[in-house]
């Protein structure tokens, strides 16, 4: 059946109709009055989304863009950085890094634990030289499903005083809470196709005056880039580049849904569904990949054993049209991947929760009993 | 009245109807096979607009990004490069090189005129140690509608052997030949707001061997805009970093109606809308900004003497609903330009003239006769 797809991947996550819509309009000049006015309007609401007084800037780009500018707006070659690495996007985060030479000390944990606050805390006391530029990490990693526990790793970069903090936030803005100002982080890097309920193509950097002061001497080389040019044409209610103005349109749409439902509500609702997912695949007597407590709330990896999770993930799709994600690089075949982020209610949780049981059913390893996994589903999402 | 703009800038273009409501589909996966589908679909679309059997890479990003991509993925710290510059967009290119360090030698030409070819010959000529790495060069100067003759500069990047060209495409693929494999163009990079008929958001890179080949020493520091990510990815139908799905919707719905149309046939639609504007605004007696024979068929830069061109712009835009682009730069007031690239068919010609004419009556300054420039452009369009 054509155009019944439901997508439960990390993204793109599913988009609602009227921000689809709102997309679908003819496009006006970005050098207009009209268009100013446009980004006069997400950018506020942008910082609402982000919890900050401070910039907000927006990229015709994937989140890896917002990820590299995050870096080479604050660094100059040869700064010695911590990098967190315990998935697929903290592995990004160091190759970005070396990429633009920088002296790149990886803190590293095992695919499915969170990164160690110790580990960094011990790095950062043993720098009395205060040598350390930034301390970068991934706060959801959407390879494994582990949260990160930024707000301890932040108090330990707020110790050593002199380090920026670097987060890559692409999963975990608009799913919980990440309280830019309050928390003080200095460079937080997103993605559209994300929480904010948009199709891919803008990546979101915001920016604090402690990197805007690092911005002014770093001295790696770039250009489409350079927060600094994007900045000062934010100062106009424009963009320095042509902007992807029909993304700009959806951007509006969704996040006046947003504003329109409200942050608490929309942390509770991914939690939640963290809650609901990880219950119900533990009735049906499916491992979770990640360690017990770490849970993103965007996404749950579930890691079968005894059959192959590419073939779970296969039959869910093809019986009932449900995208789930699949395992990546070695964990490819032992593990799926539960998307439960951005435009995603209580009936797609049940509904993904379900399909899962039927496929195990039709594959000969039907949960006992069959249905344990809906009711888990279904108690959970009652009880928060 | 509300959204009955009419779009005569250089980008964003207007976009067909059916490119918008492909757009406006629901996102799918990007790992997936449908996904896949429509990346092989495009590539070869892509190819047969480019006129090469070549790599085009397609970059979530606007034109620039795909101009930075064309410089650092093919150059070294140091290189030495010949930088035509006639325009903002000649002056964006020297202004990339310069960030990446590179050893600039520009060559100029007055706003307005074309970039000479002999200038770039005897550069060529005097490099007897073949020391020049690149000539990177504006095809057409959207900031001046002036059109650069690549086809003879080429030829003298040709006889050095050892340069590569690099051409900045943006407002010239889709609106005039390009044959980049006949030619041998080494790099061509263009941006998807333009002659593709499709919103802003997508860049283009078209790389041939000797570009690859000099890809394996380049030395720049570069991530998310490393082409080698890219070319990789392409040889599986897929995109390193997630790609702007629903831009790649639009931009299949809008190659394939390129494709019904023919590229000759293209390509003789938009000389014919330059030879319609240019005889129009000769007719009114508004002087053309571009020299002559030098016309950009994507835009016509128009500079009224004795009344200011941000006036005569601003009624078009309030009385009839057109877009005409200003000035850029130091040419604000003093220049109008019309844009005649992409979606554009006779009626929005002959009906940007009338707006014009109109406007001109309505600020005591009518073109003697009335109606001139239509009868001109008629005349024009009937011709060819």
């Amino acid at each position: 059946m054509q155009d019944k797809l439901s997508l439960m991947i990390p993204g793109p996550t599913p988009v609602p109709e009227r921000v689809l819509l709102a997309m679908a309009r003819h496009p006006i000049g970005h050098r207009s009055a009209e268009f100013q006015t446009i980004v006069a309007r997400t950018t506020e609401q942008l910082q609402w989304l982000h919890q900050t007084k401070n910039n907000v800037l927006v990229l015709a780009g994937s989140g890896t863009a917002a990820m590299e500018a995050g870096i080479i707006n604050v660094l100059s070659k040869g700064d010695r950085v911590l990098c967190g690495d315990n998935g697929k996007f903290g592995e990004r985060w160091v190759k970005v890094a070396q990429a633009y030479g920088l002296d790149v000390q990886v803190i590293k944990a095992e695919w499915g634990q969170p990164l160690n606050p110790e580990d960094f805390r011990e790095a950062l006391e043993a720098d009395g030289a205060k040598q350390i530029k930034a301390v970068i990490i991934t706060h959801s990693e959407t390879s494994t499903g582990v949260i990160n526990d930024l707000e301890s790793i932040n108090k330990h970069v707020k110790a050593h005083a002199e380090a920026l903090i670097i987060v890559d936030a692409v999963t975990s803005l608009g799913a919980t809470d990440v309280p830019i100002d309050q928390w003080g982080l200095d460079v937080v890097c997103s993605g559209s196709q994300k929480g904010y309920m948009i199709p891919p193509g803008l990546g979101f950097v915001a920016m604090g005056d402690r990197a805007w002061a690092a911005h002014k001497t770093s001295n790696l080389p770039k250009f489409y880039l350079d927060l600094g040019k994007y900045r000062k044409s934010a100062a106009d209610n424009s963009n320095p580049f042509t902007p992807a103005i029909n993304l700009y349109f959806a951007l509006e749409a969704a996040l006046e849904m947003m504003q329109t439902e409200g942050l608490e509500a929309i942390f509770k609702r991914h939690h939640r569904h963290r809650h609901a997912t990880t219950a119900a695949m533990q009735a049906i007597g499916l491992p979770l990949y990640a360690a017990a407590g770490c849970g993103s709330p965007a996404i749950t990896a579930v890691a079968p054993q005894g059959i192959d999770a590419e073939l779970i993930r296969k039959v869910v799709k093809k019986r009932f049209n449900i995208l789930l994600a699949g395992g990546q690089d070695h964990l490819k075949g032992h593990v799926f991947r539960i998307g439960h982020l951005g435009f995603v209610c209580d009936r797609d949780i049940l509904c993904a929760v379900a399909a899962i049981e039927a496929a195990l059913q039709e594959l000969d390893a039907a949960p006992n009993p069959m249905g344990a996994g809906v009711a888990a589903a279904a108690a959970a999402l009652q009880s928060v």
